[in-house]
Formats: structure tokens, C-alpha cells, sequence
């Protein structure tokens, strides 16, 4: 059995189609059953094959594209020129059936305003979310979402992001009853925005129907720890907290280098704990937990890591693999319909709110 | 010359009267112009004075409370025991006269509500924040605020909270002109909700009448990198942040240790390098960079950590006699006096929401 058809866009990312190519065949050597669109400059993409025959025979077919969206563009700009780079034929492709689902390494805001427009948002979902998988100090990831998809949200909207959360952990980390926290600046009920308390009560009342733990709320000293699945935010706090932690992590990395740097003595220690500190390396590096989401649209889009190297392209393509083989849309629609309907998702104030527009 | 003296809540904090007295006392030992004023249980305090006679012949005075307020208290429930407590006791010392500043390690909230009712936000301000002191890369350090003082925040808060930041870091880092940021979701001029592109427009028109340098938006894997002086941010946010940094900090020297107890080459690796990885403890640990400060109240009230030990209750009643010898409050009156008085601060969109209620 094979998969639908993952289209690439072969052209985003730090370093372009030699990479998202040797990627992508590192993908399909792990899971044969994956096939691939490569979209992007034909004869540039037709040299890249030649390194990778294992993908030639029908595993991946070529779509040209005679443009790119440049790392600076601007989302209204890209929106404009969608239909002729590779980034935008990459997500036409999703719609028009011809690929299952899209894989970027290119500009994140440019990916999410096409998707956007060319996708639509699924039913029962008012705005798509962005959500990345952290690393933790147990086995199992973390899923956090939003990352900057929307600056501003409401209940109705963390209440939503918390079901696709859900399912989206429930692939990735093999949990069935995934634990969801409401991201906040404290763990009693009476912390936090209006909105944060409202969508923590109806998941209180709601957790149950859909299969997945609602734990109330986590602060972000937290989220890295290993006690939830699934840490749910708005996209400028999601996108801050994302960001402190990736920061914080580089830090403390430059200054253990500085330190192991400051003596001969230190230096023979590194180099004998070698083993240790590439122990460290390997679980920090973002190419081992790559593949950010794209959740809410009518069909699957991963933002790959614009630094990413092959490995990380790799687990990007295979991680868009499982969301295809699982049906994550599917389950995310489920799952909705299970809440109720959107109706209990509003709260009297919001009702009330909308009554007087 | 001799300072004001400093009202230090002795009942405060994870290790009580011990660890803050002996902070205290080290304090002294390094500035001797260093006056406190012991608030707490008084035959205790007695007998940990007995231990650090320094503190004898009036460099200490005790001040004996009957009550403590506990960390898990809620704040509203402090505010009723104001008078008998420790804690509201030092307060009510800076608001009568009898000190200059207040130190607590104890529960933050109550801390805020207490000192914010006795003391009263200070002319030109609408809010106090707390601001903390993070590590750098740089030897300088960053002040970042609001940490948690207020939920939500408008352009007009985030100016304020930048006035006092500059003047804040002015006297911690040495810097005559600060380098000042908000913290946002990217650095073009479009990023962000309108309060923040608001507090951005008046801060590069006011910047240079307040001798500090804004330098417009930052994200928030920058913080640490010593590219800024100040970071300000609405408390929801901040609280976040700094949550996120000090977990991976966390988290990072957990994989550490555990990637260095991995096997035994890595141990003997680790022990020979034992000066680098104590280079890096004592860069990140807390209690280097202790003493959160609640800004724009009319008194000093700085908060210790508490979990510090007796060298970070030591920085932070040192920290605190800097603010009273350099007259920070005095010196923030002035730069908002300078800011052109509140006028300025009203974007039109604030006017008319005001006149509309």
C-alpha cells in the first residue's frame, strides 16, 4: 500500500533543493511506501535525482516551478505570486488532490497566508494554528501550539486548538489519552485572562468526550518536563515562549563551549565526555524534532526548519507521512463533532459580544 | 555616610530568618554604610543576630512581628494582615519613615498588593511593574519587565515600564544609555498587536530626551545574547519569558548531568572539567542576579528569591542600597518629567476609548 503523494517544495530552506532532495530519499528509505512531488526548478531538481535513484522510477515525480518566495517576502506579496513558485504549486497541489499533503522549508508566514487562502480553514474551525513538537526530559515530545498563527486569541479559539492538539500528540507521541495544560502565569483557576478561564472550564466539562486528560493550567518553567502532551497558547505568547526557549537553549550551549573553552583542563575534560556532550547535541538538535504544523486547514501543510539539514528534512517528510497514514484531519473532525457541536465552544459573554455587533 | 535604612522581612523566603540574616549580614560586611531593620519574630531574630555580631550596635535594628504570610496565601488575605505581619510590617516601615527600602523573599502577590497599597503608585504612573536582572552572554546584565504585576498592558504601560527600566538598568548595568526593546514577535515595524506598534512610536520620538537608546522591537531568543540593556514586555508575557528561560535553563543542566553520568568515561570527563561546568553554574544560578524590583510605586520594594541563600539575600539588600544611594525613584520622576507629563503618553485611539466609557 502507498500513501498519498507528499508534495515538496524543493526550493525553500537554507540550502535549497540539494537538501530537501537528499531528504526527501532519506524519508522514502526509511518508509517505502512514501511517494513524493518535488516541486521547483526542473533541471536543478533532475540533477538532485541523479544523486538519489532510489527515487526515480515513479517514488517522485517532478513539477517545475519557475519562482521562489524569498526568506523576506512578505505574506501579501507571496499570496500574489502563488501559482508560480514552488512553495505556492507545492500547496496547490494539496488542493487540486494531486499530492496528500505539502512539506516547506521556506518563509513560515508566506506558507501560512497561502495555505490559508488556497486550503480554507476545516469546519468548526475559526483559525488555523501553528504547532511544533519540543523536546522533554521523558521519552515522549511536547506538543505546543500557537506559534504566531494569530496574535490574538479568544476561548473559542485556545478550546479548538487544544482538540487539534490532541490529535495531532496522540500520532506523534503513540498517547491515546494525551494530558492537554492551558499555557497561563499560574496554576490556580483564578489566574490568567478571562479567555484563559473560559476555555479551561468548557475543556474541563469537555475533556472526557474527547479522549484526551485536561490538566488545567501549566506555567512555562513547565512545559519542557515531561508532564503533558500538549501545551496550548495564543500565537504571540506561544511564538515568545517558543522562542525564550529555543534562545535559552543556545544560551547556556554558548556559554558551556565558552567555559569548556577557558582552561586545558577543561578541554581534556570535554574532549574525554565527548560522548556526553554529543548526548546533549543530539537531544537539543531541533533536526531531531522537526516538522511544524500547520492544524485547522482542509489538508495537511509541515513547515520544515529553514536551517534544517537532510536528517531534519527527512524527519519532517516521514512525520507528514504518519499524519497521512493516521488520518489526522479526520480525527480532528471527529473529535469536533464529539465537543458538540460549536455551540457549547461559546461562552455567554462571546454570545453576547457577537449579539451586539 | 550612612544609608537609609533597609527593612528587611525576616520571615520570608524557603530557609526564614537564618538565611536572611546572614544574607543581611554579608550585605553589611561589604558595605558598611549598609543599615537594616529585621522585621520578624524577635527572640529568633535575637538569636540569629548572636551569630553575626557585625550586625550589633545599631547596624541592626529588630522590629517584632507576630505573624508571617504564608507563600500559598492569596493576596487579598495578606492585604487584611498587613499590620501584624513581617512582611506588611516592612512595608508599613518604608511608608512611615522608619527605612528607606524593603526586602522580602516571601510571596510575591502579597508583596505586590501590600506595598502597592501602602505605598501608592507613584505620580506619572499607572502601574507598577517587577522587573528582574537576567544573565547575559555579555558582562552586563538585562532587566526585563513586566514579570506578573499586570495581565494585560496598553501602549501607555509599556512606555512607563520602559522609563523605569532605563533608569533601573542605568544604575545595575553602569550604562548611561540604556539600550530598551519591547519584546515582540518580530522586528518589522508591522509585527505585533497595535499597543505594542503604539509604545513603539512613542519611545522613538521620546528616546532621546530620556537618554536612552530604543532600538525597537526584540524576540525572545535574543534576551540573553547582551544585545539590549532593557526588555519590556506586558506581565502575561514577561512572566512567560522568564519562566521559559530559567525551565530550559533548567532543563538543559538536567540533560546534562544526566548525559554526564551516562557512562564512566563521561564521569571522569566531567570531574576533570569541574572548574567549567562550575564557571557555568555560577553564571546562571539565581542567586548572582538576585533581586526582582516592583517599579513605580513610591518606596524601593525589592523581592529576593525564595529559594536564595544567604549570598543572594546578600545581593539583593546590596542591590537595594544602590537603588537608595542613587535615587532611583527620584531619578525616574525626573525622566518622566522630561517624557513631557502624561499628555504625551495618550495615543488617540486610548483618548477616544476613554471618552467613549
Amino acid at each position: 500500500m502507498s500513501l498519498p503523494r507528499i508534495a515538496v517544495d524543493a526550493m525553500g530552506g537554507d540550502d535549497g533543493v540539494r537538501t530537501m532532495v537528499a531528504g526527501a530519499a532519506m524519508a522514502h528509505e526509511r518508509d517505502s511506501r512514501i511517494r513524493l512531488l518535488l516541486v521547483g526548478d526542473a533541471p536543478r531538481l533532475e540533477k538532485a535525482l541523479d544523486r538519489h535513484p532510489t527515487l526515480r522510477g515513479g517514488v517522485a515525480e517532478v513539477l517545475h516551478a519557475d519562482d521562489v518566495i524569498s526568506g523576506e517576502e512578505k505574506p501579501s506579496q507571496a499570496l500574489r505570486r502563488a501559482k508560480s513558485t514552488s512553495m505556492g504549486m507545492a500547496i496547490h497541489a494539496v488542493k487540486d488532490g494531486s499530492a496528500g499533503a505539502a512539506v516547506s522549508a521556506g518563509n513560515t508566514g508566506a506558507l501560512m497566508a497561502i495555505a490559508k487562502l488556497a486550503l480554507r480553514t476545516m469546519p468548526g474551525i475559526d483559525r488555523p494554528a501553528l504547532a511544533a513538537i519540543l523536546p522533554t526530559l521523558q521519552p515522549s515530545d511536547v506538543v505546543m501550539l500557537d506559534l504566531g498563527a494569530n496574535t490574538e486569541c479568544d476561548s473559542r479559539n485556545l478550546v479548538q486548538f487544544s482538540v487539534m492538539g490532541a490529535c495531532y500528540a496522540r500520532i506523534v507521541n503513540n498517547q491515546q489519552v494525551p494530558r492537554v495544560r492551558l499555557l497561563n502565569i499560574g496554576t490556580e483557576e483564578i489566574k490568567g485572562t478571562e479567555d484563559l478561564r473560559e476555555a479551561a472550564a468548557v475543556l474541563k466539562d469537555a475533556a472526557e468526550r474527547l479522549s484526551m486528560r485536561f490538566d488545567g493550567f501549566t506555567e512555562a518553567d513547565k512545559i519542557c518536563r515531561g508532564e503533558m502532551d500538549v501545551v496550548v497558547t495564543d500565537g504571540f505568547t506561544g511564538n515568545v515562549a517558543l522562542k525564550a526557549v529555543e534562545g535559552t537553549a543556545r544560551f547556556v550551549g554558548d556559554l558551556l563551549r565558552r567555559s569548556f573553552a577557558s582552561s586545558l583542563r577543561s578541554k581534556i575534560g570535554f574532549l574525554i565526555s565527548r560522548p556526553a556532550t554529543e548526548l546533549l547535541k543530539h537531544h537539543l538538535d531541533p533536526n531531531n524534532h522537526n516538522g511544524a504544523l500547520f492544524l485547522g486547514l482542509n489538508g495537511i501543510v509541515v513547515k520544515s526548519h529553514g536551517s534544517a539539514n537532510a536528517l531534519g528534512v527527512a524527519n519532517a517528510v516521514g512525520l507528514t507521512a504518519r499524519l497521512l497514514e493516521e488520518n489526522l484531519n479526520e480525527r480532528i473532525a471527529a473529535d469536533l463533532a464529539r465537543l458538540g457541536g460549536a455551540e457549547t465552544l461559546r461562552s455567554p459573554r462571546k454570545v453576547a459580544g457577537e449579539a451586539a455587533q
